[in-house]
């Protein structure tokens, strides 16, 4: 087999994994929390938090842990790695979203194949999407610099925070947010929104790659 | 005292301390959660992953710390641990859990002796079960093979998490789901669901073996 | 100043914030959380988790930041301290806490002075009790051995977890125990169900201190 | 650009996304808790304590990541910084933080200008803002002595912990406390009690500085 098997089996384990964190937790949530929608975000966010640190632990030294084609693209763009890897990266990312929302859906008994109905519109919405986006491509940018073996814990508590201090909840993944647009439960975006999430997510992303080499550049080290 | 008795005794305390942690937080959080199934699971899987960071990180190096007897039967598989030392670990093991639940009866002024009427059936439930004793054995293999001075953080993170988004709430241990057929509280199976989660985990851990064997080769080290 | 005044101080301020973390957090839980005390406990053990997390690494330096008369009475059973140092040690304890209880009721606009009428008694609280506490002393012992960086966070999981999966809630110290006599809020306690929570907490730790030392003996190194 | 834009930037968005994180996920709960102000609350706390975590390990590097007057003015007392930098850090602080403020009401779709209509007045709060703040300086200092590389998890924790066990949830940043004046939501504080809190904030590091400088003098290291 090939060395690229490897790395591209992490990162469709992972980004697999991953959205059965996202839309599995939702699920649960949604069906326990008695119409408190609190209780089943909370949930949700600790489910997604908890998984993101084991995935990019265990999966990060074969594949770098990416599980999204904003950072692939991020870290092209920076020249950390080939162009033509990211769009291989990009490309099993989608198709392991998508296989993991469907298995989600087989443990939850549900139809295989659904397409969201809820709407994630609007301007406020976006602003949203760049500030979760440029919020952890920080945190990937900071920790690499200043605490890499900590950046599984960093990543983890980015997105258990965004999805309450964000007004989206914190999509920031374009994989995701695919994916997500074929599950009509707690995590869904209809389809109908999901592009304009995943533009804003490359947007945050090309602006962030100059932004923060400037911030967490070399030479300015303590 | 043989110098097996040392690690037989951290099995058994760990086992044991487990099956206080995943039942008594069940009741005790059933009993207050006023109909809120949600934030009674919350409760459950908070409680349950700081146990299991603790009890890893104290007996690990007495025992490995398994206190499951489908991780024992990875192990086996792999060339880790004697055939011979599994079937001891896993006997304990189910001692231990039994009587865990036993304590818990006490200490919750219940009845000692019950058996669960809570049925967990069908094959989405054994499905689950499959992801969830997968995913907990990805952890395991790969922390040890990338960071293991935190396993016993990831592994409480992973059970944290997969109560949330496996729709079985993730049992995930043949020990774990014979004890809980002795409750008949919030974490309790009814004994007629048991076989066929016991069955999955144990067939998730064959799958796993030769799997993560190769995605986790000393060779592929970045 | 004698060299003692700064592990005095430390056990002091430790203690102080311990009951201000334990206490204050009920209070606040139990006036927000509209009758479901599922989700006022949740509060209540991540707020005296972290708190401890925290205490326990600036001072544990200092003092051993022990907080606690069954953890300083451990302690010189096995010989690490002298006695008369765990008797200082115990009475600062007790004085400090009472002053948190008395800052806490300040702060919420409450009397200073309060008793508690919440009955904890019986058995199965006792036995609780006893489970709590050599929970409790079983993490500090093997963090000691194998993992003592960790052990301010072992030690806030435990009380985390403990306050789910015992059924007294895992007070666990006599001087906490003492103290939480004299507030009538949340996590109180009434004076008649203090003296036998105080008599088995000594008595686990009693009863610790040779099987942990076994447990945990040098020799059994892996 | 002049040596001092790297800091001056860190400052600028560690104490936006401070903001942002406080004020957003307040919101965000408040909407959806359904009245029950205590899963709100949780919600608040554990995504403001994930954001510190995550804002102080990738900036202190670059600037201390004080993001709170309150510190610098403490650390100028310490003689760690010249008061010429605590000044400009300071007016920074301010600035960024009603920025991040008003990013979080168009994120929401509010109005981006408002004013708190929350009062927060009393002795008790003042107590619990004293309480509140020199809790997070002992934390600092502590941990600056004994556990560096932990400082952002402590500081984390810490106010994860005090949100729930000072009575004023733990400001004990007086940008902060600025900032929220101008958000009538769940985490506002009318301008009229503002004055109070940032008086007992700065009091309170006051009197930390020396209290602390003693405490965690080099020579008591063990």
């Amino acid at each position: 087999m090939p060395a690229i098997a490897r790395p591209l089996a992490a990162e469709f384990f992972g980004t697999m994994f991953l959205l059965i964190a996202v839309v599995g937790s939702g699920i649960m949530a949604e069906r326990l929390a008695d119409g408190n929608m609190a209780v089943a975000l909370l949930a949700n966010a600790i489910a997604t938090g908890a998984a993101l640190v084991v995935l990019i632990t265990i999966l990060g030294p074969l594949s770098g842990a990416h599980f999204n084609p904003a950072v692939s693209f991020f870290f092209a763009l920076r020249g950390k790695i080939e162009w033509r890897m990211a769009v291989r990266y990009g490309l099993v990312q989608i198709v392991a979203a998508i296989v993991g929302v469907w298995l989600t859906h087989l443990m939850f008994a549900m139809p295989v194949l659904e397409v969201s109905t809820r709407l994630r519109d609007g301007p406020p919405q976006l602003l949203a999407e760049f500030i979760a986006t440029l919020g952890l491509l920080a945190t990937i940018a900071g920790a690499i610099r200043f605490a890499p073996s900590s950046t599984p814990m960093l990543v983890g508590l980015t997105i258990t925070g965004a999805y309450w201090f964000t007004a989206s909840t914190s999509f920031a993944n374009p994989a995701v947010t695919l994916a997500r647009a074929l599950t009509d439960s707690f995590s869904g975006i209809a389809p109908v929104s999901a592009p304009g999430f995943i533009a804003v997510q490359f947007l945050a992303a090309a602006i962030a790659a100059p932004a923060l080499k400037w911030l967490f550049a070399e030479a300015a080290s303590a």
